[in-house]
């Protein structure tokens, strides 16, 4: 196994070096091929390598960063006067190709932002998109995209981000042919906006993309599709949603819970189970989101997540430097476009 | 209490008078100012009355109507090729004046086709809305438009959706001074679509409406708005992700309660509370959804609903026609535009 080096926006997230350390250590414990930046304040980050016995540690190197990017940083700003960011840092080792991958819990804006600046969108390669995996009844996984990385859309865009999802799909989840689908409000034909019926008919066109026509919101967690393609927008309104249905039932279930001294016992049983599935249903928290498209792979964990979903993240990133994941969606859009030309 | 007319569709659904029968005679014996048509096929009517021994009741009228729209008709077709449906004999009653409300519980698409043809909009008013109520944390209610009436989008059609919630909350939820909010993807003012910022700015200059700001995915739940505006295609898939929310979490549910047979019992015992509390989140299931922005008043039952849900239906609808709403919409977007202009 090649060694993999990943740069760790070490300050990002609400817990900053508490949640980043224990989850950098634990992946150098078990990865002995893997080598970790860790950016951001030097001091803070050495005293929490000494808090956990790690100081000194042959794979874990720190990279001083003055700066923090805020939670609540406009992009733009962020961009502008925090040149000197851990997150910046971090993008710029994948960028010198110190490093293989990026991964960050900080301000999604300012990471779409920075990393768009820094890394740079693939050859032929519109807008990059924010990817990640929910889960299906089935226990398989499904791929949404976009997440909310781009407002705007068009057919081309849509277009390559159904070839980037069947990329990570092949790649990272490891389907072979993966079902690609695009999101609308009806399975019929005739029913949706003009730019997803253009974009519909590019993708049957394609015989390098194995497109199954439109799913419905419904259809999101049914398993029909391996990949579901929307515009940025739809995609945060869908995931956010499922993230305030699953808040919504786990206070409706802490009421129910308050009705007898039966069903608090029930319901404390049985809520461990239910948090699993809810951090399932909500990606970033669980596996991390990908940016896709740039020149450079960078994984997004949740701002609020634990030290466990950093170390997924991590994970995540790892996967997706094995299987050289700009490379792959590189060479398909330029197939694709070879083909369509 | 003057007497309320109201024209159901008997045939649509996925159980035609098998649900609506039921409702129908619930609602005559609970409502002693309510006279209803019943559309659809009269022997069908019949039979189903007579089984119910409610053959003949002085409030309960048969219309005959000779064709039926399919659930899975295309709208177009459905309205060039069936004149004589129950759907639009239902319809054309409220048109005729002869009925201050109509209940389907058929093909959504056919019904917003069907009742735009016969109805009309209103005068000023662009597109017509499907709007429904979801639960939030509270317990309280939040109004959800557009779902899916519209897939087309412009600043002045949310902007007339928005007055139309405004109706809504305060005529049928009893709400004072909404507050209203747009869905976007981001609480910032810096994010979202140039057609919601054009949106915000006018709704924020309007001094009849209490616009609150912009509300993402997650607050739809929380309480924060009494009205969420978005266009058709975002409030389609918001409202059929939850869904399929719903549908994972009793997959799951069921498949956790196989892992014991404790969990089996706490599982059985748990789940009429939260189907109880999904098919609210559901609302078409529930409450029913109302078109609005149409001259008169159309609520849309679900297909798959039961003859509780068909009765909820009817209900709304009764509710709304004693508050006038389609009045009440006319004269808000009257003063609204005079204002404005």
């Amino acid at each position: 196994m090649r060694d993999i080096h990943i740069a760790l926006d070490m300050m990002g997230g609400d817990y900053g070096p508490r949640s980043t350390i224990p989850a950098a250590i634990k992946a150098v414990a078990d990865f002995p091929y893997l080598h970790l930046y860790l950016c951001g304040h030097s001091q803070s980050i050495h005293t929490a390598l000494n808090k956990n016995n790690a100081l000194g540690h042959p794979r874990l190197t720190v990279v001083h960063a003055e700066q923090v990017v805020n939670q609540d940083e406009r992009p733009d700003l962020a961009l502008r006067r925090k040149p000197h960011s851990s997150m910046r840092k971090a993008l710029e080792l994948v960028k010198d190709k110190q490093a293989d991958a990026c991964v960050s819990a900080g301000n999604t804006g300012a990471l779409l932002a920075i990393a768009r600046y820094v890394l740079k969108t693939l050859p032929s390669i519109k807008r990059p998109a924010l990817i990640s995996a929910l889960p299906t009844y089935e226990d398989d996984k499904v791929l949404l995209l976009d997440l909310g990385a781009n407002i705007h859309h068009c057919s081309d865009t849509l277009f390559q981000f159904a070839v980037m999802g069947a990329v990570m799909a092949k790649e990272v989840e490891g389907i072979e042919n993966p079902r690609i689908a695009l999101l609308n409000v009806g399975e019929e034909d005739i029913k949706g906006a003009e730019h997803l019926k253009r974009t519909a008919d590019k993708l049957m066109q394609c015989e390098h993309i194995n497109y199954i026509g439109f799913a419905e919101g419904n259809d999101i967690f049914a398993g029909k599709a391996d990949v579901i393609v929307c515009d940025g927008f739809v995609g945060n309104v869908a995931l956010k949603t499922i993230e305030g249905v699953a808040k919504l039932i786990i206070s409706k279930l802490r009421a129910m819970s308050e009705t007898s001294f039966f069903s608090k016992i029930m319901i404390g049983i049985l809520m461990p189970g239910i948090r699993k599935l809810f951090s399932k249903m909500n990606p970033d928290h669980y596996n991390g989101a990908s940016l896709v498209g740039l020149r450079g792979i960078v994984v997004k964990s949740h701002g609020n997540a634990s030290s466990k979903a950093f170390y997924s993240a991590i994970k995540e990133a790892i996967t997706e430097a094995q299987r050289q994941v700009p490379e792959k969606i590189k060479d398909k859009v330029e197939v694709m476009l070879n083909a369509v030309d």
